[in-house]
């Protein structure tokens, strides 16, 4: 079987797009507030949410570091909503993304690697790897979707992908 | 005129609970996802925002720290949505609110700090101080509403109020 890897890019707004939106204070979207005491970067991302369902906040604290290299066997998407993640203290995230399309192949992902300080928002039904973290204890911030409905498909893919350094 | 103080008390989800609601990883709200590589900490407050707009994610990043004691002439209110802030690097915040009511008045304001770790989500129109931080550069996650109705009625203050140290 061929072995597929991935060495990730630093993430821009740019390489970004067809998958989601980038957190981050980047120069465009700024204005002030409060007195001049702020800088607002405002409205970064897309929030996209089924009317079954709305969106919520939530904490995940990684209690399994992962390290590199990193096999990736399965992608999942969330076929009702956005997710981001921005990180509560600065370390940089792997991402593994293809695009929201309605079938996914190993050959189809790519992987990007944060500043330290991003956050990324994946698009409603973008596939992507599940959430890993290199240091036990970091946390993320979610702002997702919550419902009755499920919300998950998880894909086996055809080939075991590799995750390697950027 | 008399001189009204505030000290800040310690930030607990029950005390700021007629306020809004406090994010952070207590264990109640916990499950794990992903494996068992992470704990998510679930639906940490209630976001709420009038059908006229849509709920958005900025970050907000302090150009003028302030310092203690500081003095609070005004305070101010959201009526189409909650406002959520969140540290997006481990930082105390001062948060100083009065009850969602029609009217405020000095004697009505309470004062929290946070725990360093604590993010806040201020209630659909829950009085509370502009937004103050103590070092340049520390930024917060904000989630709050945005459309094209004006959301922010600004109330100045019977007596001018101090806010001390905790």
């Amino acid at each position: 079987m061929p072995e597929l890897t991935l060495v990730p890019q630093p993430l821009t707004r740019e390489r970004f797009a067809p998958y989601g939106d980038v957190v981050e204070t980047s120069g465009d979207r700024s204005n002030v507030m409060n007195d001049l005491r702020f800088e607002r970067f405002h409205d970064l991302c897309k929030i996209d949410f089924d009317k079954g369902g709305r969106p919520c906040i939530s904490i995940a604290r990684c209690k399994s570091a992962s390290a590199l290299p990193y096999r990736i066997d399965i992608v999942e998407r969330h076929p009702l909503g956005s997710q981001a993640f921005v990180p509560l203290t600065p370390f940089q995230m792997m991402v593994v993304v293809a695009p929201p399309l309605a079938s996914v192949e190993a050959s189809d992902l790519v992987a990007f690697v944060t500043n330290g300080r991003q956050g990324i928002n994946y698009h409603r039904g973008t596939w992507h790897m599940p959430l890993i973290a290199f240091e036990e204890g970091q946390q993320f911030l979610i702002v997702d979707y919550t419902g009755d409905e499920a919300n998950c498909d998880v894909h086996s893919l055809d080939e075991v992908v590799t995750l390697l350094e950027a």
